[in-house]
């Protein structure tokens, strides 16, 4: 994990599908293996770089943008750089793969969890809203959702727990040899 | 210049001080010299970063943070980051400097050109236009500058060439022990 092979793995998925947390466990895996890890989620993103951006077309789509341009430049300088956002729309990740792949490795994960289950889930009660209609444009429910057609890996996390998917990241992450398999004790 | 030495050399000025040229100067020195460089300058930024942003204060402001946060995460990851943006608020480029300090050295340049001989260049007829109204909120015209006081370093660029300018920064960045000094030959 030497000299500036900077590449960005980035999770997309509808609300609650489990993004953070894999995202999380992989950054602390990628952590422990000697990289230079920086995570961008949805709360360091909407606080630092798009603050008073909604959830129009538009806005998402400039979210976006914006979460792959600051990707491409973390990229460039050699980070590993772990991107957690729903990214609901196909063209503009495609947008944010191009803007990395200028100097680094995209690694788009599909985190497939089934809208029933992420309904389920619910953690902060917003499906339920947004079935009451107090929330517009929710992802799933009164907004698209295009799911990745050649994502690097697709995880199903039904009957997972958030460990096992995040190594089935960190094996993808291996078999493209952007982080050194683990030595057999 | 190996390992994860991170800096930012941030310069701030009027418009049509000459900061981007002196950024460029120094960007492309470093690079010279081994550096991973990103440069954050007006344009980019405002594609990039700041599309929709104004020039209130709370605009401008969210301009500043948001290059200081960028900074600070590049920094962190061990490029050598030229930031060139009038940040004409002195509390504002202090958030900067704190972000940026978390993780590597921040080096405010003062590019002290007179609003004078700023007029008097005026590449792009921007203070003609300001003082015809044309312009709302212009920095140094209807607008506040409030100058450093405390910066690494204050470059006085009147009867100066940009590349002297430009040497009188890298000489700053050798002294504080950022980049190499250069072998007499």
């Amino acid at each position: 994990m030497t000299g500036r092979n900077g590449f960005t793995v980035w999770l997309t998925g509808l609300s609650a599908a489990g993004k953070s947390t894999i995202g999380r466990l992989v950054a602390a895996e990628l952590e422990r293996r000697g990289a230079l890890v920086e995570v961008l989620d949805g709360d360091v993103v909407r606080t630092h770089l798009s603050k008073g951006l909604g959830f129009s077309k538009p806005d998402r789509d400039r979210n976006i943008l914006r979460i792959g341009w600051v990707a491409s430049r973390l990229t460039r300088a050699g980070a590993a750089v772990v991107v957690s956002a729903i990214s609901p729309y196909r063209d503009t990740r495609r947008e944010a793969r191009a803007f990395v792949e200028e100097h680094g490795t995209f690694v788009e994960v599909y985190v497939a969890t089934s809208i029933e289950e992420c309904e389920r889930r619910d953690p902060k009660g917003l499906y339920q809203r947004a079935r009451a209609g107090e929330i517009a444009e929710f992802t799933g429910v009164s907004d698209p959702y295009e799911s990745p057609e050649h994502a690097e890996i697709e995880i199903h996390t039904e009957g997972r727990t958030p460990e096992e998917s995040a190594a089935l990241v960190m094996a993808k992450l291996e078999e493209l040899g952007l982080v050194p398999a683990e030595a057999i004790a």
